[in-house]
């Protein structure tokens, strides 16, 4: 009886209200308006002038293009990417990563503050898949790096919004292009300590930066396995104050640890530093370092070599994701997925068998 | 002068003498009777049999058939495999690697004779992709494992004959699947210690064992930092007579190393032992610690899963090289990356736009 009496309750407030017509989504004047400002964004012609001209604001709309997931947008940013392209490649490209609270922030700050006092031209950019979830950890809150985001020769920006790795990397790699058109000679491209970006900053920059605290005993907890093998270099930071004779124990204990590995393909074998972005100490060191390993990659060709090889390889997984993403968004493939994945879960085909059963309907709904 | 006259000497030496005619190529005789022989193949049901109750003969000749280049053989061997998937998944998968000189075969040799003295029924198989430049350095040579090749609960194959890695690393997977339905409870996949095949095989095995030996100080030179990654147990062999003790170093630096790195998705923590092949020492500790493994892994149910995983994966990999390859061998496709590389190479489009338009080319050449 109860039950009876709540469902009708329940019905009832279910029933809407008669009530005043609601208001449109859409402010009309405010869309009108608005698309009329994007019919004024600049031409081309004003944007590559802004560009190698450095002025701030055009440079600044035009990374924003490209990092817009609007058509329009794209069509416009590919064409400024297209004419920034002869200008660009100049720069030294530097990536730095880190377990969180190694330091990479101040870290750079400190490092950028010394470059751009010595004349450098400096944008620092940073890649981080997860910023929408996180608000964007790193470098979100500029006021870190205060001295360095009001330096005039500094061009801080964060990650792009989040997406899929795969989107965030082309975002950066592209916004380097402009930041080079723009004559900026330095680009370090930040990215969190934990994860696949690590891998996608590697793929676009010169030289691979593994910053480092001592910790307790095991200093390449958190760090993943692979990121180690990919550093050019590795510093050990906050060797300042008490923890000096710490910092330095760490770095002969990782010096041990690099000197087990191989010597990768570039020749050059990774050094490990100590440094104080508190203090400034060792930040000219860490900045030697790269521009000695700059001039031994460039004279044993490994430089050009590499960007090469970025190049090609960025190409060809490009059109691997592609195909795989056109591939998995087939309706038909949806549909057969599921039932294949099962029956080879269960072990009724193999994997060989299950792929090559896809595949043909695939290809066969592609001649369609 | 002289040189002249060498000249004429050296053409005069490469004119060719007119001779007897040359002997078909082909002995006709043969080529019918290789024919009828072909087609003499025994019935998918006499494999079966053959297979379900270990007969020697049939089984060997259904591995070839899965090693085999030819369509038919092929077809059939697809046919077998599909028939012998209820019966497989039931052995312990191992793969063993580690440097050249670490005593692979001999370090095999010990494992399997200790292991068919225990009732155990195993096979040995090898991935060794280089096998035809190499003459097929592992396995090839089976007087190494004399013992055990000779062991009717034993059978030991070489790696399939040298392709790409894709292609051995398929044939190696089919051949587990009828070693299982054949009874084999226990299958010991071997790799050379250097490269990708260590990848490979740790996509098709349960347990990834390291072997290593103690060298000049750097125990860990000439393995590729991921194999570490990857292994769930260092052996250090060769850890007999004036060896030892430097053997027990060897395992305690490594121990201290793998101290270093984050606990892998198993939950187990590698552990490093020492073992002697030659005298036996340390052989059933090894053993015990993949039992242990896998009751510890199927206990938290990383087994299943990592089944799973690697079958799910291997789907997935197999689709993504069979769409690689149809983009590459698409005839549009090699005339004009060609002409786009060059342009990328110039630095005069992004890869993104070389991908883009690849991408366009190749499917408006599709959906012809």
């Amino acid at each position: 009886m109860k039950k009876k009496h709540e469902k009708e309750s329940f019905d009832s407030a279910l029933k809407v209200q008669e009530g005043i017509p609601q208001p449109p989504v859409l402010n009309e004047t405010a869309v009108t308006r608005f698309k009329r400002t994007r019919k004024q964004l600049p031409s081309v012609e004003a944007f590559m002038e802004g560009i190698l001209n450095f002025n701030r604001t055009l440079f600044s709309q035009a990374i924003t293009l490209v990092e817009s997931a609007l058509p329009e947008h794209q069509a416009l940013a590919q064409e400024i990417i297209a004419r920034c392209l002869p200008h660009a490649g100049k720069s030294v490209r530097l990536g730095v990563t880190g377990v969180p609270g190694a330091g990479k922030s101040t870290f750079i700050e400190a490092l950028g503050t010394y470059l751009t006092g010595n004349g450098h031209k400096l944008a620092v950019l940073a890649i981080d898949p997860s910023s929408s979830r996180s608000k964007g950890s790193i470098l979100g809150d500029k006021t870190r790096m205060e001295g360095l985001s009001t330096h005039p020769n500094a061009f801080i920006r964060p990650s792009p919004s989040a997406g899929s790795l795969g989107g965030v990397a082309r975002k950066t790699r592209e916004t380097i292009i402009i930041c080079e058109a723009a004559g900026f000679d330095t680009i370090i491209v930040e990215t969190v300590g934990v994860g696949q970006s690590e891998i996608a900053v590697h793929s676009m920059v010169d030289f691979f930066l593994l910053l480092m605290i001592s910790g307790a005993g095991d200093e390449l907890q958190g760090i993943k396995r692979g990121i180690m093998e990919m550093a050019d270099a590795i510093a050990v930071n906050k060797a300042d104050g008490d923890n000096k004779s710490r910092a330095q124990i760490a770095c002969t204990q990782i010096k041990n640890a690099l000197h087990l590995f191989p010597l990768p393909e570039s020749g050059w074998s990774p050094p490990a530093i100590t440094c104080s972005s508190l203090m400034g100490d060792g930040i000219p060191g860490v900045w030697d370092t790269i521009t000695e390993y700059i001039r031994f990659t460039q004279t044993n060709g490994y430089f050009r070599l590499k960007r090469q090889q970025q190049s090609k390889q960025i190409m060809i997984d490009s059109i691997d994701q592609r195909l795989h993403d056109h591939f998995y968004l087939n309706p038909e493939i949806k549909t057969a997925l599921r039932q294949i994945e099962h029956k080879m879960l269960a072990d009724q085909v193999t994997p060989y068998q299950a792929a090559a059963q896809l595949l043909e309907l695939y290809f066969r709904a592609m001649g369609k």
